[in-house]
């Protein structure tokens, strides 16, 4: 497999829109890593590709489950993918795995540098995994990372795993292009939740509890009784699916096939009901949106002047001198003037 | 009090900007409540003049604390703001209320049309109440509600409660507006929270259960329990704020001094941590951006021929038939072209 690409660098060869078409429907993995690198360019050249290119896979995707996983660092989000993938193709289904890498964004360092992550999976010849770029702060990450989704669709993946580490705004751009959103946490004290932001709780289909095993297995099981019991209290989703929490281990190897059980279950409740459906059509009218106001927002910033009057607009803002109304139409009207020249 | 006018309809007779700001500056509830009719206008010239106004009186908002107050029709919401509205004007404080009326949007009619709602409250002088529209549906609802919160506060109101069904979108705004979002919800058979959307129940930094009176006391305090139980499984807010359960009556009065005493204490822990002050400056940095998303589709939507183009694409979209990304590139460039003249 090739090596994953985390900032979305130019390359240097480009294939034609037919060639990458092709190449990803008879699923030659090479060449679906290279529109994947395609996509999450950021040179407007390789833009108009990609959206050519999806264009032209559009009819050969959406048959695949889309399914987000979020947790901390620490709550063994890693081995839990790497033992349910592999659950997942011992059972005959092709997995790409998608992991929102926020380290451009954070400057910590990757969280996917590390190159032993998932190792026995991504030896695995029916699963892909890849990093995604968050470089573009323009809410373009999720752009990206939807289109990523739809090239593995076309490129005959039938779960496509969508990974983000739990700590930061990614989990709600992700709970925007996923069918079941799955939220993983680990057994403890009661404070198990710190730092998982708040909100991500009630976006969960399904919680499963990590690590439960040896000394741990007491605590997991009082934790799932507690979240189920939460999840009671809270309203039901628009889905009509309550959702589920599980234990599992990776060590003891068991809540893996439950998992895939609880992802079918939901699939087959909510398909019933349209709702399956129904939530895609409604994701990709708001994506189709929210990527008119990003794109406005490139637009924008395309030019210097503008770029200054955005942050020192943000400062009076921020100080109380200027009020966010009068200082937005500042920044839309000079926008206005400058494409028509009436300066 | 003026009747309540729930239209942002153009008014015939403006004041100067000068005469809104003194009269709202000498607390004249009539001038404040034609200034937020003129802030609610949807006409580009009113809209002038209302930024013109809010940046006049800048200097004297911010000294309120902003409350938001949600709940599911039957909750009693009305009953418990009229209580707890007139402990508030007991204890000396003056209060505006601003009631997000959704019904233009849902055209399902007026949850505010009954004129008997918070009748003794609407008599008091030290309360103002005032419902604000939500008509323009291009994210201006908040915007409209937030310069109607500064000109209260310019106004001299110290409390201010801005009041929605929490059942639609906008709770979520309002969360984005106010400092204290506090829940309403009734003791009951584990459904109470039908209708309440998810994740409204994690933005509370403050739960109160209505009702909790005669044969309804014993299941209000049960009720309590499993939230204030629930509330801790949450990963805490980044206030470090524990939000709070209460139990109150509106008929034998109690819950209401505690309520104050919850939204006291909590801004007395706020701001001794710097984040009260921040909670607000995040707030109104997002205002900014959001405004310039607002402003720009609503410079889109000036012309004809790009609401049928975003009409087209939007079925498009639904229909599979073109990618959001690709539909979005068409509506902008199609937009950047017409100003540009180009074509």
């Amino acid at each position: 497999m090739e090596s994953p690409t985390r900032k979305p660098t130019p390359s240097t060869s480009r294939l034609t829109v037919d060639a990458y078409a092709h190449g990803i429907l008879s699923h030659d993995r090479v060449v679906l890593s290279r529109a994947i690198t395609l996509v999450e360019s950021l040179l407007s050249s390789d833009q108009m590709l990609s959206e050519e290119l999806i264009q032209k896979i559009l009819p050969h995707t959406g048959n695949s489950v889309r399914v987000g996983i979020t947790g901390i660092p620490g709550v063994g989000k890693s081995t839990f993918i790497e033992s349910f993938g592999k659950h997942l193709t011992s059972i005959g289904k092709k997995l790409a795995v998608l992991a929102i890498d926020p380290s451009s964004q954070r400057t910590k360092g990757s969280i996917l540098g590390d190159k032993t992550r998932m190792d026995e999976l991504s030896r695995d010849d029916n699963a892909f995994i890849r990093p995604t770029s968050s470089a573009n702060a323009l809410g373009g990450v999720a752009h990206k990372t939807r289109e990523a989704i739809l090239l593995c669709e076309a490129a005959g993946f039938d779960v496509i795993i969508v990974e983000t580490v739990g700590v930061g705004q990614s989990e709600v751009s992700v709970r925007s292009m996923v069918d079941f959103f799955l939220l993983l946490l680990i057994g403890g004290a009661g404070d198990e939740l710190q730092g998982i932001k708040k909100g991500i709780m009630e976006m969960a289909d399904g919680v499963v509890i990590t690590k439960a095993d040896g000394d741990n297995k007491k605590r997991a099981n009082q934790a799932k009784a507690d979240y189920q019991h939460a999840l009671h209290l809270f309203p039901p989703p628009t889905s009509g699916w309550t959702p589920k929490v599980l234990v599992s281990s990776a060590i003891e190897k068991f809540g893996l096939k439950e998992t895939w059980e609880m992802i079918e279950d939901f699939k087959t409740f909510t398909a019933s009901r349209g709702f399956f459906e129904l939530q895609r059509v409604e994701q990709n009218k708001h994506w189709f949106h929210s990527s008119i106001e990003s794109r406005i927002m490139e637009e924008i910033m395309k030019h210097k002047i503008l770029i200054e009057k955005v942050k020192k607009a943000e400062l009076q803002v921020e100080q109380g001198m200027v009020s966010p109304g009068a200082a937005s139409r500042e920044i839309v009207d000079s926008f206005i003037k400058l494409l028509t020249n009436q300066k």
